[in-house]
């Protein structure tokens, strides 16, 4: 009979959160010539952090330490906080099941955007819980329905990223500071703050790491640049940031990824060159994007959403002639922000590839 | 009132399975002179396997490939099986992790030996299962106490180690394949050959990945020395294999990682270099244990238990001596097998080191 899964388990669709680029690529049979859709970091992590990794290459054979002790010192001198208030991870996706699996049993509600992250989805249903919706409004989450919905459904998770993905809005920080203060009793909001290094000053609100209404998630894996090496980190009140050590596993991080991150951390001058270079690459896009006579919307991060003016069969056409003229990009889910394609930040010749190639794509979706 | 937890969650302790060396040196504020205590490959990975990770070092801007595509190949032709009979995750903790999950729901009954790896045990338990504890039969785990026992409590799971830590002990493959062979209906066993590419030939059953019974568990970490770059794989039927799918990390691998196993996997003369030098350094193990009035017990892993001659207390006193004397070391937990020392095949070096400190430490336990 074979091996006996749980119900849960035997429940949950074999589905996954995203098709990666090399997925495509082998479908395709053919490299993409710009790799502009999974909002990774192409200005690369600073030469100091891949001289790090490299020097700690030949050390891999020793574990990584399970405390990520140093890299919780930097982060907690970086933020003027305690290390005990930081627990370090597998990149957010880790951090999230992990959250998701101490806070959610089955049945339990969960509220976030409809469109929002699927990998934040993934967990809440991997789980069990019931995830409940609410629409974006003006192409950004609303926080306001957030909380109410939460106070109805008596939620125990609310997830909100600011700045947002897909759509790269965001809130100013008064506004999640309010939000934080409405947060329903007996619910955490989990504050997924992955671009926020690429967003304007005034975004994140204050760090105040005492409230236990809050848990705020950053990562490694967009402003430095190290997706690839899988660290991100949140930050929260003592007690709940203790008991990740329950469950988390505790020698799962890369040695190599533990090395480059501090060393990523130390180089705040490379952070405001990919700042630079970022904010560039986001003028560039709403020009091509103008050009075409198409509307680029207002972006935090290190992306770009494109309107493409009309609905989601357009857009998805569009995608799709972009895929086939060897330019990876992504769009939203969900109607209405399903008239978008999401382009991320690229270098120069990533944006010359991606313009080159719009016009033919918009023609042929149109045709 | 802050975050509302699981009652799983809320019952769990603050346990971790093990303290790492680093913890140590920090409470030490000194560092260790050999670090001989956590089955590390102290002769490091294959330099072809360094080479691939520092070149792929500046490419970590890019998430890994999240079906690990290039390694599942690899590791596919290297066994003579299929893909689609191979998962890679984040080492054999992440994968039991991810495999308990799978199987185990709060009250199901799980066995395994009384002793054995703690980390499986710290997984059962976060889930829920109910473990049942199987004594160790001359230093041996039992396969048919295991099996009898799994019988007796509907077990879900059987997990076993071949060779085993952390006696260094090992079963051959016809043992194996009968206990295979027995399995009750509707238990899997979960054998762990982390130590495997260590041990003699003959020690693994052939592979027959379409057996819905058993699933084997394999790591870089320990014949590959690439424990810091975090990177195991499971072998088993198809369906057991796509389940995975459901839950896992799906973008938890770091692409250095990647990178560094398949070079690693490639460079066959590497592993018979440590090989080589692993049954060495186990031979010098036993002679310094000889040296000094020990019994080194035979080993398939590249550690070997040492016999103190006594009970635990002179063990751990033993063993906390040499900490004293900056040697990296542990043992095992409980009794009859805690009246030993587990070192870890050194280089000539950290041998020389461990052999200056035995017997001093010795001499000071023994007061």
């Amino acid at each position: 009979m074979g091996p006996r899964f749980t119900h849960l388990i035997e429940g949950l669709p074999a589905s996954v959160p995203f098709v990666g680029p090399e997925t495509q690529e082998r479908a395709r049979s053919r490299p993409f010539a710009a790799r502009l859709g999974a909002n990774e970091n192409v200005f690369g992590p600073s030469p100091r952090a891949i001289a790090a990794m490299q020097e700690a290459a030949s050390g891999a054979w020793m574990y990584g330490d399970p405390e990520n002790h140093d890299l919780r010192q930097a982060l907690a001198a970086h933020h003027g906080i305690l290390p005990e208030n930081i627990v370090v991870g597998e990149g957010i996706d880790g951090l999230l099941g992990y959250l998701v699996r101490m806070l959610v049993a089955p049945g339990d509600a969960v509220v976030t955007s409809e469109g929002a992250y699927p990998t934040f989805n993934f967990h809440v249903a991997g789980f069990g819980g019931v995830l409940h919706k609410v629409p974006f409004r003006g192409d950004h989450e609303d926080p306001d329905a957030l909380i109410a919905r939460a106070a109805e459904v008596g939620a125990k998770l609310i997830y909100l990223a600011n700045p947002d993905n897909p759509m790269g809005s965001w809130q100013d920080a008064e506004t999640i500071q309010r939000m934080i203060e409405a947060v329903p009793e007996g619910a955490l909001l989990v504050l997924d703050e992955a671009y926020v290094e690429l967003a304007p000053q005034g975004t994140a609100p204050p760090l105040r790491v005492d409230d236990p209404r809050v848990i705020r998630m950053r990562t490694f894996s967009k402003g430095y640049g190290l997706a690839g090496a899988r660290v991100g980190y949140a930050m929260a009140e003592a007690g709940l940031i203790r008991a990740f050590d329950k469950i988390r596993n505790h020698f799962g991080m890369s040695r190599i990824s533990q090395a480059g991150a501090l060393a990523a951390l130390a180089d705040q001058d490379w952070l405001r060159h990919v700042q630079a270079e970022v904010a560039g690459a986001r003028t560039r896009i709403a020009s091509i994007a103008a050009e075409n006579g198409l509307t680029a919307l207002p972006s935090a991060t290190n992306f770009v959403a494109i309107d493409c003016g009309a609905d989601g069969d357009l857009a998805r056409r569009v995608l799709a002639e972009l895929v086939a003229r060897d330019i990876f990009v992504r769009m939203p889910f969900v109607s209405p922000q399903d008239r978008c394609i999401r382009v991320s930040a690229g270098r120069p010749d990533d944006l010359d590839a991606f313009a080159r190639a719009l016009p033919e794509a918009l023609a042929a979706a149109r045709k």
